[in-house]
């Protein structure tokens, strides 16, 4: 089965917002073994929105989802000019009309009553959190998908409604794993998994990659059940170190769970990660069970006043060094008692590196009970890069370490 | 004059890679008064990019701009293709052919060798930080211009070489200045600004919203000059308490350059932001120069044992207090002696709402040298949402303090 997805608003055309809806949409329609055969963004414009929708009636596409233009406001006619084109007769629909009535009382515009009709024969698609709702019709031998614009809404749409739907399509299911990798690069993941990737060509086995992390998806049809099991066994048996998470929990969640499990504090002391290591757990809600106080100690002085760091391992060794991250690790354990201990320091960047100390530099201590990991390592990219993709590499280091105990 | 943009590739078209090109371009395209009529994306289909291209020389769209396409392998033949249709002949361009010998030295694979060929009248794009560039030519009436798919390398691309043609193409410069405002909503900034835009409609003034802030562009022809300025004064007098920079640069930023003049130190105390607030200002490079220490106090002990918060308070008021706030600053200063202390508590949720205490209630402090600013302030979002909403609120209150020194 193929599909399109049709962007329609000026925000979109126009750059202001960008289009992360398509790269949603296609990314869940690949999981359903739906084919994205094009992206179009077209703006407020009827005439525009009328060719296009005249263009996919005359192709070989089964599918359209629009995003957008299903407001109040005279901007917003994708749901009015599609159904007039498919011919189709429209009735207030009491769950719309209803969303109406919650949200703004018994009075309400005018130009408000249009959300509240939809095609006779169609599916009204929930709109939890605002008050457009989308919907699902058939003509023409087509499948029209109409969907909200704001990304949240566009989301929470699709998955309550659309993808039930579109499952229902489908007489055989589809097998779906999700693996979260950390530790390693894209490329090298992808050539050291090449005699896999021949071996089950049959299955689809596609990354996604982010900041620090990369989602591996395994998908296949359930007819081919043995060998989606045979895979997952050996991408699991090959992948072990690297996998974090089987179902798209963040790093900081799986540490945060192992932590509470172990009944075990943490605290953290940074330089040059500057307190993004404890604002990331920290945004695990429930975190204040196991980090209680961290310190950002950025100067030397403050290394010095409270974690008690030498001044002459400093001098030694410079600040940027694991002598160094191995005292702060040690001084916050004498401060705050904590089971896990982490320091960081090193070399942000741009400026401040020198002859092998380069920008990129961090060096990090996890002191985890009496025992210790001190270790250095390069990071690329700009300053919030480097940053961020320390923070994001200690929290995968402390969980390998808290996965053994 | 008016623009295509079209996305050539597979990991755009799957989802995988989201088209923050075509919103670059699309924004950059409108400061140079050229309208954006459509976005499309396809894959590495070479009967596609066939048929997009016949269209689009068929259409009245002057401009068409590719991204994507121009690597080594196989599925990269965007310039073979377009220029086919084009007729154009090719022939190696010197600066091309060099960046391949000085990245891969004299041999390098012939697969690599078509990223030298180009038009024979084209201008060929410099790529600084890759081996595929891009180039601009022009034939049946059109303007076609192939760029690079990676962002960055696409952004500069632009930048280098196709904003100078762009902009030879219009007799009259564009005069444009940009604003970043905070402290206020988008749709209150609107409707405070309705008969302002009113007068002023024969300039073009946009918005560009983002978690906490607001991008106001002002764009005129040179020939508008004095309306231009004038404009611009007004929308300064309107906005005064609201804007923080008229050069994209972010508040940490802002901030930084103002402790520094000040020759101010900054500490932070945590709750609520987690980290955040320090995280942000340690983005700036410099920022050791002002901020020394910082501490996340996340727990009610750790409040007690490093601030000297007094229990009592706690008890009769609620962690997530003014109160509390004010003795964290008052603690805060005490330890670190810095001119400008801030605490942040409150109730970042998901949980943790009760009656007067809403889930994104914000207590904050902001003690610079013996003055006192403390406030609380509901934020909307998620958790991370509500955080990063508040980082950004304080900061911007810390600048309207600093502004007044």
């Amino acid at each position: 089965m193929k599909a399109l997805i049709l962007a329609v608003g000026d925000e979109v055309l126009s750059g202001r917002v960008v289009n992360t809806n398509a790269s949603f949409l296609a990314g869940e329609l690949e999981k359903l073994g739906i084919e994205t055969i094009k992206h179009i963004t077209i703006g407020d414009n009827e005439k525009m929105l009328r060719s296009e929708v005249a263009e996919f009636i005359n192709s070989d596409i089964d599918i359209l989802i629009t995003t957008g233009g299903l407001g109040p406001t005279h901007d917003d006619f994708t749901k009015e000019v599609i159904c007039d084109i498919f011919n189709k007769e429209m009735e207030l629909k009491d769950v719309a009309y209803q969303t109406l009535v919650n949200y703004f009382g018994d009075h309400f515009a005018k130009s408000n009553m249009k959300q509240a009709y939809f095609p006779v024969d169609s599916i009204v698609l929930p709109n939890p959190i605002g008050t457009a709702h989308g919907c699902i019709f058939e003509g023409l031998g087509k499948k029209v998908i109409l969907l909200v614009g704001p990304p949240f809404e566009n989301t929470l749409m699709f998955n309550l409604g659309v993808k039930p739907y579109l499952e229902s399509l489908f007489e055989e299911k589809l097998l779906i794993k999700e693996y979260t990798i950390m530790g390693a690069g894209e490329s090298k993941i992808e050539d050291y998994l090449s005699d896999f990737f021949k071996e089950y060509s049959d299955i689809a086995i596609n990354p996604y990659a982010s900041m620090g992390k990369i989602r591996y998806q395994i998908t296949t049809k359930a007819s081919n059940e043995a060998r989606f099991i045979e895979c997952n066994k050996k991408f699991e048996e090959l992948m072990d170190p690297y996998i974090v998470s089987c179902n798209n929990e963040p790093i900081e969640e799986v540490v945060f769970k192992k932590l509470k499990e172990l009944g075990y504090t943490i605290s953290f002391t940074e330089s040059l990660t500057g307190g993004m290591l404890a604002s990331t757990l920290i945004n695990v809600s429930g975190s204040s069970e196991v980090i209680k106080e961290s310190l950002v100690t950025y100067s030397n002085e403050a290394k010095i006043k409270y974690l008690k760091v030498k001044e002459e391992t400093i001098d030694k060794y410079n600040v940027a060094s694991m002598e160094v991250s191995r005292e702060m690790a040690d001084g916050l354990y004498e401060l705050t008692n904590s089971d896990v201990c982490i320091s960081t320091t090193g070399i942000a960047g741009p400026t401040g590196g020198v002859d092998g100390k380069p920008v990129g530099l961090t060096c990090y201590t996890i002191k985890v009970k009496d025992k210790y990991l001190t270790k250095e390592k390069v990071f690329k990219g700009d300053r919030n890069q480097i940053r961020l993709r320390a923070t994001m590499y200690i929290l995968y280091e402390l969980y390998k370490i808290l996965k053994e105990i």
